[in-house]
């Protein structure tokens, strides 16, 4: 398996997941009220879409980043790539199903928000393992120094406790953990991974 | 972050964008009144189909005449970038919504028409942030000469304006809105971007 | 304009557009009756996906085979192509009309299947344009020669042709142009197109 | 016909039919009972979505490795690769099906999972159909050992084979079926292909 081909496939999927992300957006049209009641109502519909399409983004430059250390793809790291690509293909349906609830009363809101966490916590795991396999003997153009190895392995388990915290504050509060999912987007945008440092063409 | 891959994910991003412009089209159906009434009662969709087929298509190919002028892309370039894709991605469902009440009467076709001329301001100051962001120091192959900056800034900041223009015209009348935006996608089908010259393969 | 990005985004649009045929297929589902007599029903929908299906497949075949004897590319060439694909994205809509009305007594079958048979006149004639363009001077890598010239013109608005007279036999019996637009489909697989001839990588 | 064409096109049709699995996914929203009680009546569409999902995965592996041993791809290889997508295709279309019905009691659980599995048994004689022309004179970089044809023949077969047996089990137990294309899409998963070996980049 060429990795140029694993990162066409990788980005061609991640670039149709986004892109579906905006039907989620359609109001029910004519007959079902004044459109401005509608386009209010269905704000949390906007805001999910806004964070998961940054989310997405990060995920995509980040698969980048990592794939593009790899000296070498087999099997095992073809697997963990579907794994990675299973979570990030659903998070279309998950953003969808959380933005719907988000604003019902009742318990239903906070189920909702926890299948969107958990979607996110598999793409996070699915992420971690994939970082995990690469840190194997030859499996790299420049192995991760030991020393390097525990912050980069920290920061990735970071992000999966921080989307198992969020769902656990959406058993209090939804609308505050979309904010944190949220946060968590911009942070990630901010930080600055060392393999994405700007590189002369 | 290589060039290349920022190119290839743009291109799947605005691709399936360009194709998801189609799913406004389908009719009802069988049961809902004989077809021709329905095909011409639908006119705006098939107009809006085709005035935002060519918009995003010009999108595209302003995309690349930028992009492949970048000697570097930084994590700022793609953060940019992403935020001219979230809004190129919102065209559909803007597209969608604006030519589905564009014909009823009221005040909703003029909003629906301002979510769609917001849509496309978002995705021209998009598109402005990534020529300015790209003007800094050696971040193109062939600097822009300080007296060229000037008139391409216009240039870009130009649509910009238009799409204000076309919103507030909206609110007189949403059809000429729309005429107005077909306009504009003409015009930049027929003016000549230095970038775009023809090259010899 | 590099031609290898034209390449690549035409094939993601043609990708793009032959996956969503396939969204045409979708029953009711339970509470409609039993399945083996909704899916009996909807043959129309099943015989129009393969002939739609290859219809595409033969469109990015041919385009392929137009688009690398390119030599340069202009803006005139990207808007013809963008023409072409505005039609190549609308079959699956045009798919989805035709197969549904197909079996509907009265005129709206006649309708469904004349606006289906329009959308692959227009692509063709989108082929045609491409073609009379690259024939320019220094457009092509290698000119096609005089006496060339006029077989590989009728050829290409042959099909053309076949495509009115379908629309025109659908007045008649829709059933008899759908299998009259399967056999000009057939027809180009069949047909050896001179660029098509196997290459050795 | 240039094999990296037919490569880059067959993975974005595949990438867009693996991510399109995700619309299956889609619950009824409020109104319609707990959103509990629906995700947990939903279960088949899930569990269909993860095994669909890695079978798809699958096939673009295979698929890759299949077309990279290419010396040529002529308009044959090319119609065959047609019909493989077709197939491709339909996965999403089968797999929504097959899992709504699956929990229905009566026989349209029954076909809908032989339709199912009619789709997947198209698609391995798809396979086996390109592997078959592969074999000529001089369409391979490195002929396949004559000893070696029929082991890897059988694979192939086996495949089709399997989903035979699937859908005949169907007629017994729907769910046993499911849970059978499941074990072989693992199966296929840890089995190494030769050409799928890790190759340095």
């Amino acid at each position: 398996m060429n990795r140029g081909r694993l990162e066409a496939f990788s980005d061609g999927v991640i670039a149709v997941a986004i892109t579906l992300l905006a039907l989620n957006l359609a109001v029910q049209g004519p007959g079902h009220g004044p459109l401005g009641h509608q386009l209010l109502e269905r704000w949390p519909l906007f805001a999910a879409y806004v964070i998961s399409f940054f989310t997405v983004g990060i995920i995509w430059v980040n698969h980048h980043a990592l794939v593009q250390q790899l000296a070498l793809v087999d099997r095992t790291a073809l697997f963990i790539n579907l794994v990675l690509l299973l979570f990030v293909v659903a998070i279309p349906f998950g953003t969808g199903l959380m933005a719907t609830y988000l604003t019902i009363p009742g318990g239903d809101s906070r189920l909702a928000m926890a299948v969107y966490c958990g979607i996110l916590e598999g793409m996070s795991l699915g992420f971690a393992a994939l970082f995990s396999w690469s840190l194997g003997e030859g499996r790299r153009h420049h192995p991760v120094p030991r020393e390097a190895r525990r912050s980069i392995f920290i920061r990735f388990t970071f992000g999966g406790f921080l989307y198992i915290v969020a769902g656990a504050l959406g058993f209090i509060s939804p609308a505050l953990a979309l904010g944190m999912i949220g946060a968590i987007a911009v942070y990630y945008i901010f930080e600055r991974l060392p393999a994405a440092q700007p590189t002369r063409q």
